[in-house]
């Protein structure tokens, strides 16, 4: 079959830099062009079709061309796109994600979740008029230059754990930048505390992804959250969590299962139902930086497509039908699959584990659960592998997963996927399992 | 009748911080709602129907509900709105931007002008390795911190025109971040250079947005644009354009009519025919700090929505039908709403005076021209004006403009709508004309 994939890339990249905007979907030597998507499934433009695991990178909760959020957009379109007027979705949107989460007394949305968790930030300094914010090692928050610090921190630069660094992302980021950013190792309190109390009348905010994607997907333990609060209650500055990816954890985001409330909460991918979308939640008092009705506004804020009728309308639709009911559906066929997943892992007699909460679950090739950050980073060795287990998964399983091994279910998975999902897996871990053990040794 | 707009807003309040998520839709006593928007006509809850010349802060460039936008996305829709897979829509549509301006060799996008402005600068940074920026005093390029600053400067905070006073939007802005940033007075040349002289070595980018809006919708001249131009090649630096809302002005940008081209250009608004948009495009060899085939990506960068093909298709489909007839026509129409207005403001006798490029102008209440910022600022007594002016139009004569009396025509507006916009200002300048005169003693 003619490879139109490839053919489509050569010509992309003499006008995209990279050929494609997201690094998400790069795939060497090309990626392949989706001609369609319909529920879990995804089509290329060469015909193949693909078990959609990664949902446009945990976004689609309800898989592709759902149909309730797609007849709502439908009838929006006929109505417009985006005014220079109110619009009353808006503020039903807000009500329902207000009343399945404690904490958000106010909402405010923006376009992504760089500019909700960058909304976060500004937020929480001028509520605190502190400068300084505290990031965990090796967490993903997007692209604002503050929240992306060390991110990707590895062994040559990330120092000493009672000290980690200020790891720059991209190339050219102002020292002053990195200056202002604390940067602490999850999950671990006693340094973390030790860190935190060095920098104790400067930091605005600690910054918590309550099971964060890129350190490891594992949770943040309760004890580790409860000091977070703690601390941040002492020294005067806020809790702020990330729940851009983790709100469908629980009904009511990935903080549910904590004693202790985050001052704010930014968000993003499935509360857009498909579409653009970020928003920033927590204490009225704190949201209050934003209040236009106030004589200065602490912190003016719009944005052109922020709470566009599209979005809000898609978005409302998709979390009213991600219901108390819906979530432990999926919660539990994804507890389901990652059982399947270690069944897979046991038969194939590799030293693989899994770590996730709710409906996303990440492979390790390790024999044993990190729980930092630094016990999750892949040696080069290892991200070898691992790319050619995605390659295998995809090309010859046509399992399509986020390319760290990540799994983001949605609500139009069933067990037949699953059980696909699982089977690939243990003929991946078969075929890989000496080069799997040599890395152990 | 029941004014159901109020009732709303005073439910909104309780969830929305403000009531509204944007700033920019946000009106005293209270913002009225949409019901439904068609071509250049927008009607509220409450049965008013407006004649729309904001186009939601000039980013419906064909007015609402364009059917050849709509009917695109409607096809789209059933194929679904994201992928983790690449889209051939993607690069035909950077395909169209790359043949109409002639600065663009590479074409990424994101979700928002915010987040094109931040990429654009971080990409200025990682190509030169230097920290700093230049902006002008006045100029609004999104809610980036380093990019908002000076935007709101006043006579208080601004300092000696010799040495613009890097002032902050939001409090609680890092000093650190006013430090990176220099501040330069719009158009004039002289001081511009002395101020970038004084940095040479430390600037990775001056920002120019070539008609800026908030400056006073005046072009740069252009001895202004080539004076930057030849510095920065003297000097290692970048020129980089903001041209979110100016890529409308002329088929190839506002860029189009100076003699030197920028190495960036940041786009948003109307490239997203009516959904969040942002994108950056210019010189290869500086685009390609995002290039994914290098073994170390200099300026990693992804989004989960960005170059998704709901916007795609419909931004692709609204530039494709922006032609070059398109644009003059628009300009043409824009040019007589202009003389009359200018006729209005001759017959009612008040010193005010119009700016403004392409299809879009402003009012100024000053009997001459503004060049500068602090030429175009308005004191309190002046903004108390412009907004009862405001109001009467909007209220009054049903004409919706952008909240600096400023209008951004559509493709769909026609002499009928200008008719009405010229008569309505004759009518709020014979109104105000006590007011006004009194302004200028």
């Amino acid at each position: 079959m003619k490879k139109n994939s490839k053919e489509l890339f050569e010509r992309a990249r003499r006008v995209i830099i990279g050929g494609v905007s997201r690094n998400t979907v790069f795939r060497l030597p090309y990626p392949d062009y989706a001609a369609k998507a319909e529920g879990c499934y995804i089509t290329d433009i060469d015909g193949n079709v693909y078990i959609d695991f990664a949902n446009n990178m945990a976004a689609l909760i309800h898989g592709h061309t759902f149909p309730p959020v797609i007849n709502a957009v439908a009838e929006q379109l006929k109505k417009g796109t985006a005014y220079t007027l109110a619009s009353e979705i808006e503020f039903a949107f807000a009500g329902l994600l207000k009343d399945r989460v404690g904490s958000f007394e106010r909402v405010k949305f923006m376009n992504s979740g760089t500019e909700a968790v960058m909304a976060m930030i500004k937020a929480s300094r001028a509520y605190t008029g502190r400068s300084k914010i505290a990031k965990a090692e090796g967490a993903y928050h997007g692209t604002y230059d503050f929240a992306e610090v060390s991110q990707t921190a590895n062994p040559d630069n990330w120092g000493d754990i009672d000290n980690p660094q200020s790891v720059p992302v991209a190339y050219g980021t102002p020292k002053s930048v990195l200056n202002e950013v604390i940067t602490y190792p999850y999950n671990d309190i006693e340094r973390t505390l030790t860190i935190l109390d060095r920098n104790a009348e400067d930091i605005a905010c600690v910054i918590v992804d309550p099971v964060p994607h890129r350190v490891g997907l594992m949770s943040g333990t309760e004890e580790f959250v409860e000091a977070v609060y703690s601390w941040t209650r002492a020294n005067s500055a806020l809790m702020v969590f990330d729940e851009v990816v983790t709100l469908r954890v629980n009904y009511g985001g990935a903080q549910e299962k904590y004693s202790v409330p985050p001052d704010l909460t930014a968000m993003g991918k499935i509360i857009g139902g498909g579409f653009p979308v970020g928003a920033l939640a927590g204490r009225a008092e704190v949201m209050s930086v934003f209040d236009n009705h106030r004589k200065t506004i602490l912190y003016p804020h719009a944005g052109t497509f922020s709470a566009n009728p599209v979005t809000m309308t898609a978005g409302h639709k998709a979390m009213e039908l991600f219901n108390q009911k819906a979530v432990k559906k999926i919660n539990a066929l994804t507890k389901k699959a990652i059982l399947q997943t270690e069944e897979a892992i046991r038969i194939a007699g590799v030293p693989v584990c899994v770590t996730g909460a709710g409906s996303m679950f990440r492979i390790h090739l390790k024999p044993n659960a990190p729980n930092t950050y630094r016990e999750a980073y892949q040696p080069a060795a290892e991200k070898q592998i691992l790319k050619e287990m995605l390659d295998y998964l995809y090309y010859k399983e046509h399992l399509l997963l986020i390319n760290t091994c990540s799994c983001m279910l949605s609500t139009v998975t069933g067990q037949k996927e699953i059980d696909k999902l699982s089977e690939g897996f243990y003929r991946a871990f078969k075929m890989l399992k000496p080069k799997i053990e040599k890395l152990n040794n």
